[in-house]
C-alpha cells in the first residue's frame, strides 16, 4: 500500500475543509499516476487511522471524489479509483506537488517580445517618487466621489443598470460629457459621439487598432509619447517622425513628409506635448487643419492634459473645428482626480465609436459602471469643474515654485522650458550628468525616478525626463530638488 | 465690418468665463476663414458696445488671444489678426459651429467591421433583466470594501504606491493571490506567476495576443464563449470547433483533430462551460493533460466561475497539475463580488506574465490600484473567503429554486440540464418558440433578455440562452419565470 500518511498532508489552518484537502490531494495523486486507475484505496476506517482523522472526514472526502467521478464505491468490495481514467506514467515521488509547473519558463513558444521596459514591481518602496506628471490625490474631491460610489452600491435598482451596461460606457456619463466637452472645449457633439475608456491610453489603443493597417505610415512627434509609438508599431504602422520644437510639432516638416509618403494618420498632442511639454502654436494648428483636409488625414488628437493651462486659457482642440469627422479626440477625466481611477474618453463619429466599443468589449467587457455613474454625478453637480479650477490654481503655483527651485539649485545642470501648462517639466540634464547614473544615485538617497530610457524614441538621446511637479507639495518639491542636487554633485 | 454681435453669442450660464467664450469664438471665426489673417478687429471699446458687455471683458478676451498668438496689438494702430496664420477658404456663415464635424460618418477609412453585436445603449430601462450569470451585488461585502477603499484615499503615503504601479497589478494583491489560489485551487505558484487584469476578459485577450500567430489553429468548444472566439479570430486564429456534450469538451474529438491539424492552442472552460454550463469530467481532464504533453499544446484554462460549485467541491484546475508551464490559468475575483468591479487574474510562467504585463500597459497603463489594494485586504482578512462561502449557499438554493420554477411553468418549452455549479442555466427553448420572438415579447412585458444570437457560434442555432439565476432573489425569479411563461404563450 502507498504511504498515504506522508503523501497526504493536512493543513488545519487552511480555509479549505480537511475533507476537501484529502480529496484534492488524492485527485493529484491519481492525475500524477501515483495512484493508478482501478486500484483499491484503503477503506475509510483504515484511511482515517493512517491520517489520524475522524472517520467521518474520510467518508466525506470519498463522497466528494465519488461525486466528481474519480472513485467508485463497490458495495462489500471497497473503494476503487475509476477504471475509465487514462493511465499516466508516474513521476518520482520526490517531485510531488512541491515542484511548481510554473517554476520555469514556459515550454511553448509565444510571439511577442515587446520592447517596453516594465517598471520594476512595487517591492522597493521609496517615499519620494518623480512621476511623469500626475495630479495630487490629496486635492481631489475623493470624499464626494466615495459618497456617490457607496450610495450606488446600496441602490436597489442598480442591478439592471449594471447588467445592461455598454462597452462604450455608462450612458449617464456619456450624456454628462456632452455639455461638459461643449463648454470646456467647444466640441459640438452628441452622446453617441462619446465613448468612455480606461484612461486616455485605452482610447489610443482602440483608435490605433481601428485605424492602422499593417504598413500604414503614421506621423508622430520626435520625440513622442513612447507608449503611443509602441501601440502604433504593434498595430503594424511605420512611424514617420516629425521634429518637435518650442512651437510643438513642425507642421512644415509634416507637409513635406505628406508629399513624399502616403501618410494616413497623424498623432498629435497639441497641449503640453508629451514628453516635451510644448504647446502647438496657433498658426501651426491652422496649417495642420489644412493638411488634414488636403490629404484626408485621420488625426488622433491626444489632449490628455487639457484642463491645466496657466499662461492663458486652454487652447481649443482641433476637434472643435470643421474637420468632417477626421479628428479622433482623446482625453482624460481622471487626470483631474487621481491616476488610479483611469477614466478617459474618445470623441469620434458614431460609426467609429460603435466599432471602438465592439473592440473594447473584446478587451475588457465594460468599465466600472458604478464609478462611471458616480463621476457623471460629480460632473453634473459641478464638483469636477470646481475641483479643476481649484487645482489649476494650485498647480500653477507649484509650477512656478518648482521652476524657481530648479533655477536656484540646478542651474547649468538641468535645462528646461517653462511649460505653459500641464503637470510636468521636461528636464534636460547636461551631458555631464548621464541620467542612469543620476537615477541610481537618487535611489540611494531615497528618491525613485526613471532613468530617461523611456523617452528615447528616435535616434536622439535627450538625457531628459519628465518631472511631475503637480503632485508634490512645497516640502516635497524642496526634498526632490534637494536630492537631485546631491545626486549630481557626487 | 463683420456682424460680430450675431457671430459671437454669449452664454451667461456657462461655467466658462465670458471673456474666454469671446476668445474661443473669435478663434473659431479665424480658423473657419471668416476672419482673415492680418485683418483688423474692432477696438475693445467698440467691440464691447457691439456685444453689450463691459469693456474690461473684451480687453481680457483680447489679452487671451494675444497670449495664444492669434492676434497682435499694434500700439496706436489697433488690434490685428496675426499675419503668419494660413489663409482659409471660408465656409458659409450659416454652417457656423452648429454643424457638428461629428454629425455624419467619418470621412476616412478604417479597417475593422467587427461582428460583435454591441448591446443597445442604456436608455431603455427595464427593471427585470436576464443576465448571463452575474453575482448578486446585494450580497457582496461592499461596505467592507468601501471602507478599505475610502481609507486608502486618505492615506498620506499612498502616493508613492500609485506612482510606482506595475501593469501586472498592485504587488500586495498579487502576493495575496498566492496563498489564496494555493488553498482554493491547489496552484503551486509565486507572486511573479500572477498578474491582475480587468476581469477574465482582459486575460483572455492578452493571452490570445501573446500566443496566436496569424494562421494558428486554436481548438475551442462548439459552442463556446462567443467573445473568446472573436478574440481568437481577431488575433488571426483559425478555429477548430470541438463538440461539447454533457461531459464537457469531447477530448476524443480533440485527439482526432490534433492528429489531423497542427493545433497549437486549446481554450477550455472546465467548470460550468460557457454557454452550456457542463463540467469537464475527471477522465476527460486526464486525457486532455495527456494530449497537452503529447502535442506540447498551450492551454488557456478559463475558470471564470470556479468558486461556485454545488453538487461537489470545485474541481481542481488543470493548472494545479504537472504541465511544464503549458497552462495559462485565468480567473476572476470579482465574479464573487459585482460585475462592475472587473478584477481578474492570469497565472502563467514568469516570462509570459512579463510580456502580458508589457502588452497590458499599452492597452491600459495600470489597474485601479486603490481598489486592487482594498481587495488584497479583503482576501487577506478572509472577507472574500467568507463571502464566497455564504453566497455559494445562497446561489445553491437559488439554482434549485429556479430549476423548480422552470419545471413548473416552462416544462416542455425550456429544456435544460441542471448545472453542477455556476450562476446560470443553459436554457434551450423548443423550436416552436424562436428566441427573437420570445425576447421581443418579454421586452413588452418589462423584461430585458438577449435573443440568443450571441450564442450562435458554429453552424448550429441552439435557440438557447444563458439565464443567470444567481443575481435574482426569490421574488425576482418568480417574476422572470412568470414573464417568460406569458411571453411564450402569446
Amino acid at each position: 500500500m502507498l504511504p498515504f500518511q506522508s503523501l497526504i498532508s493536512i493543513d488545519k489552518n487552511s480555509i479549505i475543509p480537511v475533507y476537501q484537502q484529502i480529496a484534492n490531494r488524492l485527485v493529484s495523486l491519481i492525475r500524477e499516476g501515483i495512484i493508478r486507475p482501478g486500484s483499491a484505496l484503503p477503506g475509510s476506517r483504515e484511511m482515517a487511522e493512517l491520517l489520524q482523522l475522524h472517520r467521518k472526514t474520510v467518508v466525506a472526502a470519498y463522497e466528494e471524489l465519488n461525486a466528481q467521478d474519480w472513485i467508485e464505491s463497490v458495495p462489500r468490495k471497497g473503494v476503487f479509483v475509476a477504471q475509465n481514467l487514462p493511465e499516466v506514467k508516474p513521476r518520482k515521488f520526490t517531485e510531488g506537488v512541491s515542484v511548481s509547473a510554473y517554476a520555469g519558463n514556459t515550454g511553448f513558444s509565444f510571439n511577442r517580445q515587446l520592447i517596453v521596459p516594465a517598471p520594476s514591481s512595487g517591492v522597493q518602496k521609496q517615499r519620494l517618487v518623480i512621476n511623469d506628471g500626475f495630479p495630487d490625490l490629496r486635492l481631489a474631491p475623493m470624499e464626494a466621489l466615495m459618497r456617490e460610489y457607496r450610495s450606488l452600491t446600496k441602490n436597489k435598482t442598480i442591478h439592471a443598470m449594471i447588467e445592461r451596461s455598454d462597452p462604450a460606457g455608462v450612458y449617464s456619463l456619456r450624456e454628462a460629457m456632452v455639455p461638459y466637452l461643449s463648454s470646456t472645449r467647444g466640441l459640438s457633439i452628441q452622446t453617441n459621439n462619446v465613448m468612455i475608456t480606461r484612461g486616455a491610453q485605452m482610447a489610443i489603443y482602440l483608435a490605433a487598432r481601428l485605424l492602422i493597417q499593417p504598413g500604414d505610415y503614421v506621423a508622430v512627434g520626435d520625440p513622442n509619447y513612447h507608449l503611443a509609438n509602441i501601440v502604433f508599431e504593434e498595430a503594424g504602422a511605420k512611424l514617420v517622425r516629425i521634429p518637435v520644437d518650442e512651437q510643438g510639432m513642425d507642421i512644415d516638416a509634416l507637409a513635406t513628409a505628406c508629399k513624399k509618403k502616403k501618410i494616413r494618420i497623424v498623432y498629435v498632442i497639441p497641449h503640453h506635448h508629451h514628453p516635451t511639454t510644448t504647446t502647438l502654436s496657433a498658426d501651426r494648428r491652422m496649417q495642420l487643419l489644412q493638411l488634414v483636409r488636403q490629404y484626408k488625414l485621420a488625426v488622433i488628437e491626444d489632449d490628455y492634459d487639457f484642463s491645466f493651462h496657466y499662461d492663458s486659457a486652454p487652447i481649443l482642440p482641433l476637434a472643435s473645428t470643421h474637420h468632417d469627422g477626421c479628428v479622433i479626440y482623446i482625453g482624460s477625466v481622471t487626470k483631474v482626480l487621481t491616476p488610479s481611477l483611469r477614466i478617459g474618453f474618445m470623441v469620434a463619429p458614431e460609426n467609429f465609436i460603435k466599432q471602438a466599443a465592439n473592440l473594447r468589449r473584446l478587451i475588457d467587457l465594460r468599465g466600472d459602471n458604478l464609478m462611471e455613474t458616480a463621476i457623471a454625478t460629480l460632473i453634473r453637480n459641478g464638483d469636477i469643474g470646481r475641483h479643476t479650477k481649484k487645482s489649476n490654481k494650485v498647480y500653477h503655483q507649484r509650477r512656478d515654485m518648482f521652476c524657481s527651485l530648479l533655477d536656484e539649485h540646478l542651474s547649468g545642470i538641468v535645462n528646461y522650458q517653462k511649460p505653459a501648462g500641464g503637470m510636468a517639466i521636461w528636464a534636460r540634464f547636461h551631458r555631464q550628468y548621464p541620467l542612469p547614473a543620476v537615477a541610481a544615485r537618487a535611489l540611494e538617497l531615497g528618491l525613485f525616478m526613471n532613468n530617461g530610457a523611456a523617452y528615447v524614441t528616435g535616434k536622439a538621446n535627450y538625457n531628459a525626463l519628465r518631472v511631475g511637479f503637480a503632485s508634490l507639495n512645497e516640502k516635497e518639491m524642496q526634498e526632490v530638488v534637494g536630492v537631485l542636487a546631491r545626486a549630481v554633485k557626487k
